[in-house]
């Protein structure tokens, strides 16, 4: 055992212990050291090393406690065998390691600097304020594990918010909520497949990314084309017991209404087919003309609708939190079966959404941002008129986030990408309708006006000509 | 037409257009206004019912939205055809609701007042500190969605923290995070299923919740038994492509440390077999004899193993944020099949933890939280053998946040759930290990102590000593 000869420096950050410790260790991984060997008694080593006894056992202990060495009753320390042949150099404990790309928080300037958002959409000072009573008076809370389903508050205020603005007929204990509708969704895929249900109808065009979870859960899918009511019930299954989803007050992406009496024979469908209907209500809140059209949910007298709602769209965009409405059959089952799953929602965000919602911030933020957003539109739509109008048509602008545009030129898709990405450089968010395949139809556009500020929309739309009619690198259009 | 006689309420505080628009809505639901039928002109209406023009507008407009009415030009507006067979009575506009337990925030006392919380463990003022921060300084950040992956600050800071802290070795960018450790689990599992992988080994006994996840996911399970030094590599199976579920530096419920040597093992077998080792490193940084012991990840050098930690023991018990660090092969998988999934995790959340771990408060936080869960260790393995020592043994106390007991005597199952439920009545978690089948083997129970408050850990062992002899009902033991 002469080869136990570390360099162990006084001045270094690293205790002495775990200098010796590395040390033997590496010696072992290399085999300096042979399996079998025994190690120098506690005594002897810290002679040897001038070090004190404890640095030695620590190190020890540690070799010990990661199995590089064993211990045998009245004989002391003995080196395991191990196999190395899958093994690099193992850890280092040296804390020198390269970041391809430090971000540090107090540094980082914008990240996407480029992208337009609106400080105007909504008031955080009022969402602070109520954070901090939650951890000034509600700290207990936040030192208890949250309810899988949910926070009780919250759930109560969405009931209670759902019922007037939505006309959703629910108790507040079959609200379930969720970090994002795509966590939802993956909780309702499990109770669906204990239902035996394994039939998804998706509208087309629709919601992509929630298309995607039913094709990850290997349901069947079947894409069911709209008409100028919705989708075709015409086309849905028969006799086997499936699953709808709609978006029946707010179609992704083209706006438009389900009508009352579409709804009520998508209900009988339903329940002819002992099926379910998963209303997806996003963004119906965001109507401009008129009042917001209530819940094909509230229609509902049998327990045939599961109804999706989010706050994504109504708080700040980076928050996530959403909701579903159980009917009361699904919500038994999904005590039993899910129950196991944990909440995905930040419990202090949910509180603090609930202390929001009862202090009526939230129905004051909805009425502001109904009319700010309400003014961009006008504006947007007035400006794409006076500066693109020979190169789109504006098809939808009375609800959502979003102008659907279309295209006046048949081009290729490949061109149609070309746009969009000339709009992402300069800030703009604007996306294809991949599955829009209307012969009779040229290619769209989607446009989120809402995250241009008001002040900026001229200038924004300016730069929307230009990125449509391919002169980005061009002179300005005035 | 001359069904429609409202009563109109000028004193309601629902609009007169929406009351207008209800009656209409209802006498078509029930028939008084038979399809087809031709609704009186605006004028008509505004002059018999002597509201303004712009009232009847809205009303008509909101009913045509919904559907409930057709217009044609120049003739005005037609009743349509709805067939209501499936329906109720449609959505009431009354507010009035009965909530079965209402909940409100304000009002609700403590909901789980009996179960016992340390605010010991978390300083919430320097959390505040660090919220405000970011609400103050990088609210534009809140503005915008977040990374899909996880924001990039906190990966930065995770990526440093686990280096030095667990030995993983890790660029940033291979870093994902996720609103708790199922969460994650999900991606994964769908991660896997693209690579072709089906089949998972799981320890026995080990950690049920995530057993399930991959149970829904339709994946073959196979429980591997434990020896002293952790998962039986020869139980494995060979020759085909799988996934082993890990915790070597803290097997739950056990506490035990897998030796260097059935780590190299493990690896050499994923390496023949091509398969992948998911490691969960749950609660290993608390440790309490010792220093905590390194990760397996640190020691592969072929990219075979995902790792897995968690936030949730170290901060406070409501925060969810957990993350996995992906071998580069993997990473490049992700970003191809899961970028379309959102991240569940609280952007505002991430960002505070990246800010508090930046000023170094997450390290003090955590040598305090060993110092303070060490002590309590102390305190409850001493009261158990003061008070309990007929009833349990102590198996492990160097670990984590529980201790694990074994029964003197051979209970029930039925007997060890009612010890539970004793426990669980006066505020203690206690929960029995179902899979832990030795022959050999009393009853094992899990208590969590690290959620009683030191000043109150005699009381609270106590309280257990009754609940485990079953005398909860008798007098004091003192």
């Amino acid at each position: 055992m002469g080869s136990l000869t570390p360099f162990l420096d006084d001045t270094s950050s690293l205790p002495l212990y775990l200098q010796l410790y590395a040390y033997i260790r590496d010696a072992i991984l290399d085999q300096r050291i042979q399996p079998g060997e025994k190690l120098p008694s506690l005594r002897t080593l810290s002679r040897t090393l001038k070090v004190s006894i404890t640095t030695v056992e620590l190190a020890y202990d540690q070799l010990h406690v990661e199995g590089y060495i064993g211990s045998k009753p009245q004989s002391g320390y003995f080196v395991n065998s191990i196999s190395t042949e899958s093994a690099g150099l193992g850890v280092s404990l040296s804390p020198a390691l390269e970041f391809s790309q430090p971000q540090p928080l107090a540094l980082d300037p914008a990240a996407s600097g480029l992208a337009y958002y609106d400080p105007q959409s909504f008031d955080l000072v009022k969402w602070k304020k109520c954070f901090n009573a939650i951890l000034n008076e509600h700290s207990y809370r936040l030192f208890q594990e949250g309810d899988p389903r949910g926070e009780a508050p919250l759930r109560h205020e969405i009931a209670k918010y759902i019922y007037q603005a939505r006309g959703v007929q629910t108790e507040w204990e079959q609200i379930v909520i969720g970090a994002g509708t795509q966590q939802l969704l993956n909780l309702l895929c499990i109770l669906l497949n204990r239902m035996g249900i394994s039939h998804v109808s998706f509208e087309k065009p629709g919601y992509r990314p929630v298309r995607g979870i039913f094709v990850d859960r290997n349901f069947q899918m079947t894409d069911v084309p709209l008409d100028q009511d919705g989708i075709r019930i015409d086309k849905l299954p028969a006799n086997i017991r499936s699953t709808v989803y709609v978006s029946p007050s707010n179609q992704f992406p083209t706006g438009s209404v389900m009508p009352v009496a579409r709804r009520y024979a998508l209900l009988d469908w339903a329940l002819k087919n002992r099926s379910i209907i998963i209303e997806d209500d996003y963004n119906s809140e965001l109507r401009y003309a008129g009042r917001p059209v209530p819940s094909l949910q509230g229609l509902d007298s049998n327990g045939l609708v599961v109804y999706l709602g989010s706050f994504s769209s109504t708080l700040f965009p980076s928050v996530k939190i959403s909701y579903m409405v159980l009917p009361v059959s699904m919500h038994q089952l999904f005590l039993e079966v899910v129950g196991g799953y944990t909440q995905t929602c930040s419990k202090a965000e949910q509180l603090t959404l609930a202390y929001y919602m009862e202090k009526g911030y939230y129905q004051t933020g909805l009425k502001k941002l109904r009319k700010l957003y309400t003014q961009k539109i006008q504006i947007a739509s007035a400006e794409i008129q006076q500066y693109a109008s020979s190169q789109v048509t504006i098809l939808s602008n009375t609800s959502g986030l979003h102008l659907l545009l279309e295209l006046k030129e048949r081009l290729s898709g490949e061109a149609v990408e070309a746009i969009c990405q000339r709009a992402k450089q300069v800030g703009l968010s604007v996306s294809p309708i991949a599955d829009y395949q209307e012969s009779s139809r040229n290619p769209l556009l989607i446009f989120y006006y809402a995250k241009v500020p008001t002040n900026l929309m001229t200038e924004a739309i300016k730069a929307l000509a230009k990125a449509l009619s391919g002169t980005s690198n061009h002179k300005d259009l005035e």
